[in-house]
């Protein structure tokens, strides 16, 4: 089964008419992790066919407007929509007060379940037998974590020819499944990698948005499959990133490298500008598998 | 000077991909009055090429989600392009201590006035040398008004030959353009009618949303030049638009004729209708001269 990114919004504070504000889905297998959630974004949901019923947990990396003013216009929507199941909601504090307020006295029809956020340091924030997500501490001007998602490594597969071969009886399988090794009637042990082979390697995918450059984090993106990195500015504007502290493109592409990651995607672009190649040439120079950040784009992870 | 009014957004409590939720830009010798706020107001704005830097005045109908739940990204976006001028929010209580709360300590760096609204009778609102607003009370869930922006009465134009034909000095033409005669030097009268000639009519624009069927606000509105009146459902559910109190589409129709307005756009849309022929359909049979309220689409006023 597949696990998709899909872009819904890839600017920075201020939306432009085809660049919404932060958002991003990530469907693992078929259940959809909403990382951040910016103003429109119930629009995007639709415009890019995405599934209300199947969002399950949404994430808030801090409490810029930015980042989460699209969470009353959704919760609204899924109540409307007759939503029953529990809906997750990790978020430093302060949100959850603040959803309450909108709703001026009404109650959702389905449980709204707040976790909060510390970015002190890394922890494990879900859990599940597909995925494990856990957030880390970012760098910005409040508040801030990343947020690591990363599949649990799979079952081993039993080797079929195997199962006759040894006489393997049902009741061992799954403990062989999980790396046993087999001991049969006779007491000889036959090794797990004679009679398992290896699935595809777990896949994982991390999001990094608002920081300023802080190569801190490499730990706890080493080696992801895919990484988001927030760039904001182009290099030439590198002092204002570091006073806003916001990152640039190749400080996006520095983290990529000493992470040794696979792919980047850039994104966050201040709204100063229009064209966006520039940003993929200076991230290039330094970590070649750059990719951009586009509003409806998916990408495989 | 052009009167036009721009859609921002048709769809009622539910956005779609191509109808946002309610918003309405009346521009008034280019100052921007908006008239409620739903999510994604801002990158409408955006689309629909309209100026943030006109926008002068916001009025909210009442504090339902769809009504107002852009006004946050708004807000923002305003402070980052540095506005300095007032901003003035007509609004039920509630919403000023919600847009503080969204700030999370954060002091906006241009004055942002509210205004509470009341919907026990008419009153005016808003009134500068050019337009007059007036609220007044609709019918729904919760305190919800309506609004009517009435063009000033123009000066009359004095006829350049009879300033020549009988002395007028300057000091008196202010006067005579309100409807003074003039008595000339040796006492004689001439009559206003005869010196000046009518400039055309102030035009007028009644926004009411949302509502149950109402006759009692056809006074308010008698006559305007453009009625804007919510048509949620079609006929054949009369109910639901009861038991929501909302209106159908030949109800919006029924309340035009009542008040001989010359032009009805209906809008705020159920999201279960795809097509909305069937709107322009029923509501014409009642009253001929009504349009559809389309996001991005402009109506002279």
């Amino acid at each position: 089964m597949a696990i998709t990114l899909t872009i819904l919004g890839s600017s920075s504070a201020l939306p432009t008419s085809d660049r919404y504000t932060s958002a991003h889905v990530l469907n693992v297998h078929e259940h959809l992790f909403l990382i951040d959630c910016g103003e429109g974004t119930q629009m995007r949901f639709r415009q890019f066919k995405l599934h209300f019923k199947k969002l399950d947990k949404i994430f808030i990396s801090h409490l810029h407007g930015d980042h989460f003013f699209g969470i009353f216009g959704l919760l609204s929507t899924l109540q409307l929509l007759g939503r029953k199941n529990e809906l997750h909601i990790y978020s430093f504090p302060g949100l959850e007060e603040l959803i309450k307020a909108t709703q001026f006295g009404e109650e959702y029809t389905f449980p709204l379940i707040f976790h909060n956020l510390q970015n002190n340091e890394k922890e494990v924030i879900y859990s599940d037998n597909k995925v494990e997500v856990t957030s880390f501490p970012l760098n910005h001007r409040i508040p801030t974590c990343g947020f690591l998602f990363r599949e649990k490594p799979k079952l081993l597969k039993i080797i079929k020819e195997k199962i006759k071969e040894y006489s393997i009886p049902v009741s061992k399988i799954q403990d062989i499944k999980k790396g046993d090794d087999f001991i049969n009637s006779e007491g000889k042990t036959i090794f797990n990698n004679e009679i398992t082979k290896r699935t595809e390697n777990p896949r994982s995918y991390a999001y990094c948005s608002d920081t300023i450059y802080t190569p801190e984090i490499v730990p706890y993106i080493k080696g992801v499959n895919l990484l988001y990195h927030e760039a904001t500015f182009l290099e030439n504007l590198l002092e204002r990133a570091n006073t806003t502290f916001h990152s640039t493109a190749s400080q996006a592409a520095e983290i990529a490298k000493a992470a040794n990651v696979e792919k980047l995607i850039i994104g966050h672009y201040s709204v100063r500008y229009k064209e966006l190649d520039e940003f993929l040439v200076e991230s290039r120079e330094v970590f070649q598998e750059t990719y951009l950040a586009i509003d409806g784009l998916q990408y495989s992870v």
